[in-house]
């Protein structure tokens, strides 16, 4: 069974202690009315990952565990059907045993982009808001970060998380809670905090930006990456249905305006990083995510547009400290 | 003492009596934990405005109590002096007992302009979010709603509109409660919603819309007045930090925006049935209201701009159906 | 459908305001969560009884109302037939349109025993926890009570009570709630307030005496009768199993203990104003109580006795102040 | 600062984890909203306490920490006054670098009472409900418990502990929370519960003993110690007024009538293992204590009476398991 003690234990005496105030309670709430139909599912495969001790791991170029040949061959079959279990593998890719998991996302890119222009993150204690099955967590913790967090609502993400960290062999600096953002205290704790491809779906990024605010100890720093649009400072596409066939994206500003936005809530520093379109080489349909992908999305005849006429995706990273 | 208990009784068998399972509890706790530390001197001035008879009394064509005639002129000078210790007074204007409470606002301007773009309130039960001294629910009432209510956060105006009700013969058809929208639950019961002049406060606009719907009953009708400037559906300002003086600012979309957020918001016939500069005429210093008023707001050289530089108030009034 | 709008209406001006902040979520809460599983059919009972103006009621010397010649005698068979599927009655009886609701409990002789002792209910707010179907509650109005409001967490109670206040003409003097008293916020509100065969089903008597404590207003009275035994101020029976066959018992003392216990808790003049065996005559098994009743919880050789070897049930009603 | 983080590491992985869902908020309101006002004062004694590494201890045959010869004699008078700062001392004695805190109580009398008749402690996880100062806690860690949590809501008695703690160390297997039981969640995780001189404060002894029994692993074992009187199973002594000038008294069952009210809340081999008169030996005024003591509560003329004619105080221990 999937359990948040060693998370407890690991914030415990930490600066992170007042978390205890709420999170244990919110868990055993999750678990009670919240958690995914399937999750017990979930969890036997999760249980089922081999513990085998890694001849060689690697989170500093990638996120590799196991060079595969400590698997027999119908072993690794196995471990790889389990994996497809829990399809659809959105954000990676991952190398567990010699099983190539080709995520619907080259996060790996993205986080090329961004690794650059943000502050070291050795020793610093970490929240990634949004974080999907945690490819960017193991990333920063290969960067020395002392503990990474994440949150994320989604239940399947928590399983596939749990599944890399079972083969990584259950290390207690990497934490992923099924929780949103608003269900956070403003804990004020937290040398770096990301949000990625969240503040598109929130019908107030206003507040979002608060909430990460609340998140950040006094001089940390937030690293905000999400769609936008061409445009100056009052600029602001609210698409009037779907995006790209989410029905979900309420704000997408222009960089410029999402900047002004983050100093109106008291950031300071704030520096439009990177801006780049989205390609259909970085997101796309896999063998390990075969739902529709950003090809999809896009108007056939102009691939400038996404099916309703909207600008194609295009996104921007912002670094900004509190 | 200012008490609930006649709108408590009003509601108790209508098709707002749900609202007793949080109203009642809030009210307590704003008394014991929230009031203003002047309410009880406020009170004070409150029971003691004339319970005489009226002679007569308008609120078709404006908000007038009482010919004056009925008291004499000491007593007029003494309920005069009192009212005038409820300064400022922005909303109005208002004749009571022959005193002309000359108010900041011309706020009969703005029901002129809408009124002839909204349903028929005859039998209608309101709701006006952001009421402040309650003038617009008089004329509610003068046009035939059974039952308004209005919410808003500030003792001071709750004050004020309890002497006018107390002047007025305490009707038990018109009621302020000393709430922000956020406390309501979704009582979806009223027939028409009022929100003139908040929107641009709120740091989440596409919620306060869901939140305005969450009250209307299905088929309800919202009148929806705020700042817009001039463009397109994708123009949104964001002052960076004041605007005409005041901090706290958020979002200033075109009217077109608004039209698209709103029907985004699962809101239908959305009609832009007016848009106007705001004039000095129309907002300006009196008597009753000795602070700035909008001439101080706006930029001595350019009459078009704030002092910030931003584009001279402009408001829209927008009429949507549920 | 039961609702209780009448309830918050009669109360909302009233000194009983207060409830308001606490009663109508809770009351929303046992609709949604609590009600009965028959209690959708039993409210179609209620539904179905009929309103025809009564010739002749009395609530003076018992509970009749209608002398049953408005009904022809089909009609009467169907109410008779409807009252009984709301199957067990136990206190009463009842006269309703000549249908005679014969009741496992002569509640009338009890209401004899205590009437001459206690303060006159005329012009009085009124409590009776634990109220049953609310025989005793229509006697207290029939003294003259202005508002009697009964407590009774069983579903059926309420049923049959609102079976009852239907073909009373639904007044708004009476009204019973599914509550338990651990449910009522201290109204001190209560001129008189009657706790009746409650105190032995508490684990915590003194806590239920503090309880009712908290409904009086300071110089109201209680009336509190429960079982007792013979005994001095130290003797208190616990039974170690069941009691009578009840299975819910847990303190009988004597009532000597009993009075140590209200002045202990504050109250003053106390008095033991009755105190009598229980007979079979009392409470026995009818035609509208099918259940086993008292003779089948008495040792056929010894009827002092209760079939697990206790002494036969005896009660006592005592006065007091607060 | 006394802080609770040790704790929460200590229990986040083990059976008590889930406490963690109440524990951390209530502890934060306690210090926020319900700590002594003296408090920050006792926690700067608590600093000073020396942290010298101890000599020798014993916490098996008393609570003895240090001999002496580590502190120089100016030193061991500033530890000595400090901890008289914390007067009053009631349960002990304790020996600390060579001071002997002559307490109120010679509770390890008491200990050597009960020890013979409970199952031995190695290994178990213990909880002490009103456990004071926190000898006994430290005697049941020298009996090899695992683990040993107190909860007394006397803030002065956590200050009094927190001082033994410092000087013993700090170990993580020994822990007091400032809390009463009503606080506790039903955690059925404990091995063994002890209540001592706790049931005859409390209102309602059957929900006190439920709620012990809450705490209590399925086979856990509870020991009960309370004020008795002589008498039967129906015997139950409740103060009119004070008991021993202490006026929060209200039960005071026979040992029989307590053994029959722990099997109604289904405990099982209920046995009374001691039955002592309190002796003014056992009970006393010392340098430590200055207050009054049982010597000031027993009637002059004769000591079989407290000062109010009630039985003078007798104690009986009782074990049972769940």
């Amino acid at each position: 069974m999937i359990e948040f003690k060693q998370f407890y234990q690991r914030i415990a005496d930490s600066k992170l202690s007042h978390w205890l105030e709420t999170c244990p309670a919110q868990l055993t709430q999750w678990r009670k009315l919240h958690a995914h139909g399937d999750f017990p599912k979930w969890e036997k495969v999760v249980a089922k990952m081999p513990t085998v001790a890694l001849d060689v791991s690697d989170i500093h170029t990638q996120v590799m565990f196991g060079s595969g040949e400590q698997l027999d061959e119908g072993q690794r079959a196995k471990v790889g059907n389990l994996l497809k279990f829990l399809h659809p593998w959105r954000k990676g890719p991952y190398q567990l045993h010699g099983i190539h998991i080709d995520t619907e996302w080259r996060s790996d890119w993205k986080w090329d982009r961004l690794l650059p222009h943000i502050s070291p993150l050795e020793g610093r204690t970490v929240l990634d808001v949004g974080c999907g099955s945690g490819y960017h967590m193991w990333r920063m913790l290969g960067e020395g970060a002392e503990l990474v967090v994440g949150i994320d609502p989604s239940d399947l993400f928590l399983a596939q998380f749990s599944a890399v960290k079972r083969i990584a062999g259950d290390p207690d600096s990497i934490h992923l809670l099924p929780l949103g953002i608003q269900q956070l205290p403003p804990l004020r704790a937290f040398d770096t905090v990301f949000s990625m491809g969240v503040l598109y779906h929130r019908t107030s990024p206003i507040d979002h930006l608060i909430q990460l605010r609340d998140q950040l100890s006094k001089g940390g720093e937030l690293i905000l990456e999400t769609l936008v649009v061409e445009g100056d400072e009052t600029t602001v596409l609210v698409p009037a249905g779907r995006y790209g066939k989410m029905n979900n994206c309420w704000f997408i500003p222009s960089s410029k305006a999402l900047k002004l936005w983050l100093e109106k809530c008291d950031f300071r520093d704030v520096r439009i990083v990177d801006e780049s379109d989205t390609t259909v080489e970085e997101q796309r349909r896999t063998e390990w995510m075969t739902h529709q992908s950003l090809a999809d999305y896009l108007d056939p005849q102009d691939p400038t547009r996404t099916v309703e006429g909207y600008p194609a995706p295009r996104r921007a990273i912002l670094v900004a400290t509190k």
